[in-house]
């Protein structure tokens, strides 16, 4: 083609184009006789205030009651007849689907039921789901200030404050789609710390890469080492305690181990508050077998992070603000609302846009007429992204630091409240003493009981 | 310890126990007596209908006026000063928050408004925001079948309907979060089905690996390989015509060089719709090109998935159903709502799950009460993961296939009105005609008009 095609200045609609700038001109004159997607307001608006009469009565009111069900469980098969889930060539009437949006509710678990009790997350609070409900509603992409020049001075003031409570005035973050990805992140940028050719030229012209974990620790790092083409191999595990804590000694002597094969150790990600146990691994041994080594010290504290809210608690992550990198899930602990995960970084050489960027000129033109380091699009592996901080910073406002601390030292009373339950109980055997929320036990059936000292007793039990 | 922990089988608080089963056999006695999180219903109720006022009244219905602006636009220091962002120790009233929910709204882009041109979505859906605001109401997590009975269930009949629109009638696939990761799957499983020894072991002991992707193509190709520890290198970037369709005759010249370089070339990823034209790669030709050389073919219709539901447009994608693996995102033209990108295989081998898998015990315990190929959590690199289906699912039962067919005509037929607006107007030159819904021109501004043949005329424009 004859014009030379520079996206970066080339116009174009649904591209590039402010949009107010790209209506005034071309579009006001006719723009009235164009049909809008949303369709007709009053329709739009009828149909929406039904549909939260729906979720308010059922999801919030009924949802949060303890004199209703958990969860209307049903088999597969029958919740397939029930919801009738096809979809097919001809519309619904308002009334089909908002009886399709109570079914939906009334067969979804209630995860904000105070007898909720699955994995990691529980409870509703209002304000998050407010903050939730309002991303909805405004359905932007974190990329560009531009486009969410709210959300994008928000989540730099969240992740301030995230980053003050582990202990650094400085540093960088962003938030991710989960946990699991956060911790990706760290391992990417560890290596490309330390080998910045690898993002060019591949893990093939490296050494073997090692990097440390406890048998404790989430799955994620194995699924992380496999995803980043280091392979599961490169993940060295070290030895846990009898509560579930790396063992510092341990750690040191995979390193020699992993040095005398030939590997070079990169990182070492403890956990703060382990998925099953709940336990925290001692960070200042680990950070002080870091510096002596010289490796990149991560910490997931995915789901123990928000004790560092409180004042009683957050001695437990001691050593904390000695690491690289944080990931942090306020979907956890604060019920933030899933997702809602930071990753923490100490580093201020601007490290993540270097790893993860790639200029792309149609979105983060050089010459916008702002400052264009608030475009944080280049610092992900995503390109659209959503919004996670609001339902956060919203809750916060709300709470303060004050009503959070209060929520986390509460959590720790009723992990203490259901101990102290169990040992009145006959059939529950403690695994240990919790430090954290996670309360482990065994039930143990009437047959069964009384019969500690029989050969087959641990066994039967696990069945 | 003396127990020997088998995660599988411990019993847990907060990770394990059917939830019913849980409160009824523990908790049932003195629960009442245990505050709840979202603390008072009536106030929880009074907040949330307040905010749902604020979203109605300033997202929904000034939001998508055209007689508002899309944008109260505000330089970053002064809108830093107007929402007053800092997170204090002291929470705020009610009113306080619900002041703060209109800022937010106020000093927001609204997408959703009919003026509103940005990156590759707009317009407001009143269903999916329903199922949105629903999904933020039930917050769950995608992982088992106890835990998102309703949306394992639904992401599956949506997916299915998906992959009968790319033309299989049988596959696999996942939603994820966004396109990109979409892509980085792709590439991950290919590279794994070649090489399965790579999950273990790592790229470091395979040949140097080669990818081919067109000069078009979204810039999430390169950040997913280096992400994904091939490095940008393996790229191999194959010419595209002067529409930006990538050209076949290159790609397999591109093939030949790779391996005369010693690479092992593994996928081809064409684009369905790129990012700045709006291109469609030629599927039948890349095909066969895939075929001869045994290559996973990927294709990035992120943004022109869509037109599978139009009859008069979807020979865009002709050849489509040859595809390995296929990344379409809803959030984009049919406008679910970010976050609705779908990775659709054509494999039956449970290649994802052989992928991606880690079978960790506490979450995917295989002596479930159901089948537990229905706990879809171990297909992917997350852990938790948010429901992406529903929003989709019920606006497409609202819209029928027909419904949203019109919905991707009327989008050709807009870009056509403003092709022809354009036309009638001094000052746009358009770059091409358009055969999707991207309309590429220039502006040339009084100074440059007539000055076609001027030497510097194409460097000035771009200025």
């Amino acid at each position: 083609m004859s014009t030379p095609l520079k996206s970066s200045f080339l116009l174009s609609y649904l591209c590039t184009l402010p949009p107010a700038l790209l209506s005034r001109e071309i579009l006001m004159a006719d723009s009235e006789a164009l049909p809008s997607l949303a369709g007709d307001p009053v329709a739009v608006e009828a149909l929406l205030r039904a549909v939260f009469g729906v979720v308010v009565d059922e999801a919030i009111q009924k949802g949060t009651s303890v004199s209703q069900k958990v969860c209307e469980w049903k088999e597969p098969e029958e919740l397939k007849q029930l919801l009738d889930l096809e979809l097919r060539s001809q519309g619904e009437s308002q009334e089909q689907i908002l009886e399709r949006c109570r079914a939906v509710i009334r067969y979804s678990v209630k995860t904000g039921h105070p007898r909720f009790f699955n994995q990691l997350f529980s409870g509703l609070d209002p304000h998050a789901l407010a903050g939730r409900i309002i991303t909805e509603s405004l359905n932007t992409s974190q990329y560009t200030y531009e486009i969410a020049p709210v959300f994008v001075l928000m989540e730099e003031e969240v992740l301030r404050k995230l980053r003050a409570l582990v202990g650094w005035s400085s540093g960088d973050g962003i938030f991710c789609p989960g946990g699991s990805i956060s911790n990706m992140y760290a391992v990417n940028l560890a290596r490309y710390q330390r080998y910045p050719d690898c993002k060019q030229r591949g893990l093939r012209t490296l050494p073997p890469l090692a990097l440390f974990t406890s048998k404790e620790c989430h799955y994620s790092i194995q699924k992380g080492a496999a995803f980043l083409g280091l392979g599961t191999d490169s993940v060295r595990v070290v030895k846990a305690d009898e509560r579930g804590k790396m063992v510092p000694e341990d750690l040191e002597r995979q390193i020699g181990m992993a040095e005398a094969e030939g590997a070079v150790p990169f990182l070492v990600s403890a956990t703060s508050g382990t998925t099953v146990l709940g336990a925290f691994d001692p960070l200042e041994a680990i950070a002080d077998v870091c510096q002596r080594h010289g490796l990149w010290l991560h910490v997931d504290a995915a789901w123990g992070g928000s004790v560092l809210l409180s004042q009683t608690h957050r001695h437990l992550l001691d050593g904390i603000q000695r690491a690289d990198s944080v990931a942090w899930n306020p979907h956890k602990l604060l019920a933030a609302g899933l997702q809602c995960s930071a990753l923490l970084l100490q580093d201020t050489s601007n490290l993540l846009k270097r790893c993860h960027g790639s200029q792309a000129s149609y979105l983060f033109q050089q010459d916008k007429f702002y400052d264009v380091a608030l475009d944080t699009g280049d610092k992900v592996v995503q390109c659209g992204r959503r919004v996670d901080c609001l339902k956060l910073w919203l809750m916060w406002k709300a709470q303060g630091d004050q009503g959070l601390e209060r929520r986390i030292d509460q959590a720790f009373v009723l992990a203490r409240y259901l101990v102290e339950e169990m040992k009145k109980r006959e059939g529950f055997e403690l695994v240990m003493e919790p430090e954290f929320v996670n309360v482990c036990f065994w039930f143990v059936p009437l047959t069964l009981r009384g019969k500690q000292e029989s050969p087959d007793y641990h066994e039967r039990l696990s069945k």
